[in-house]
């Protein structure tokens, strides 16, 4: 009997359209997988939180994936966005008064987002994470109420999308513009060629 | 007999499909219209260059205007950006050559994208400009070649696109990552209010 090494193809375990759209950016090609993660932590810092959760997210794909027997040859990406102001770990806005508190600690100070990116191949997974200093400037009351009424905050961590309105209000950033967004190009590009030994555009 | 007051528009004057992008992303309804300008100067600091040569493309666009009776109740958005690197200027690249000669300049090394910006309006233009530290990874030779075989280079200062494939070579920034699109929202945003009076998705 032979049996064939199964083809490697990526998978990224992560529902949010910017983590697919960078992602496709990259030049790679892949599937999306989704699995549910238990999201509880003991975790002290932003870095060890995410880090520890982009590698469970990526572990319950795999899980998945090998319940149904489909995990030969995957090589999973997963990750895992939180912001930090004052001490506070903002991660999705239950409703519309957690976001608007969220959106009131941000104005006219800085955060930090911090992304963690777990890279599984061969059943080895390596983690690393990217931090990133925003800047943000006084948003206006009425402005504010504006965005609150569209959908743009409820579904990202602190209740923002750099890329979307809130974009007018960014001063600047310290560090990568696209781990802020949900997937940090430049580390998750080097985690992969050293989890995997080619870069994502290559499978 | 009775004159109406044109109603206000926004006409960006910029061909750049990243500007027009980011520029809808605020949630502008604007036109387009380019005009041809004398981009030579003898200015010192990329921020005199570029806010001279936004100004200048705002000008070459109300002229362009006024001649076709199209210039009432118009405001103009106009923009210039270069990259700046060891002392030396990059504009948009001649050829493969010059744009090789380029990214490895910037390859493993920190440069400055200088964004100007203009609004024109009732005849006073306003300018100001974003200046955003760019930290850039080595990029390996087999990389770039493969860098300079696809269409990205060729229609940008500096040679690369921040928001394409160059993003993987991208460690970080220090400013704003709009600017180095090509249009820096926040200062637009707060540009645009001084000069017309509300915001330019007010429009």
């Amino acid at each position: 009997m032979i049996y064939s090494t199964p083809k490697k193809h990526i998978v990224l375990a992560s529902a949010s359209p910017r983590r697919r759209e960078i992602l496709s950016g990259m030049g790679a090609s892949f599937t999306v997988v989704c699995a549910d993660t238990d999201e509880s932590s003991d975790s002290v810092s932003p870095e060890e939180l995410t880090m520890e959760l982009a590698r469970r997210k990526g572990q319950a794909v795999l899980e998945l994936l090998r319940s149904r027997d489909e995990d030969g040859g995957a090589i999973i990406i997963s990750a895992d966005t939180v912001v930090a102001c004052g001490g506070e770990i903002l991660g999705k806005p239950a409703d519309r008064q957690d976001a608007k508190r969220m959106l009131n600690m941000l104005s006219g100070s800085t955060h930090t987002v911090t992304t963690g990116i777990a890279v599984t191949n061969n059943g080895i997974t390596v983690t690393d994470c990217s931090v990133t200093r925003v800047h943000v400037d006084t948003i206006p009351p009425a402005e504010l109420e504006k965005y609150l009424d569209s959908a743009e905050p409820y579904d990202k961590a602190g209740a923002y999308g750099i890329q979307g309105r809130f974009s007018q209000w960014v001063k600047g950033i310290d560090g990568c513009y696209f781990g802020v967004v949900g997937l940090p190009v430049n580390r998750l590009s080097a985690l992969f060629y050293k989890c995997v030994g080619c870069y994502p555009d290559e499978i």
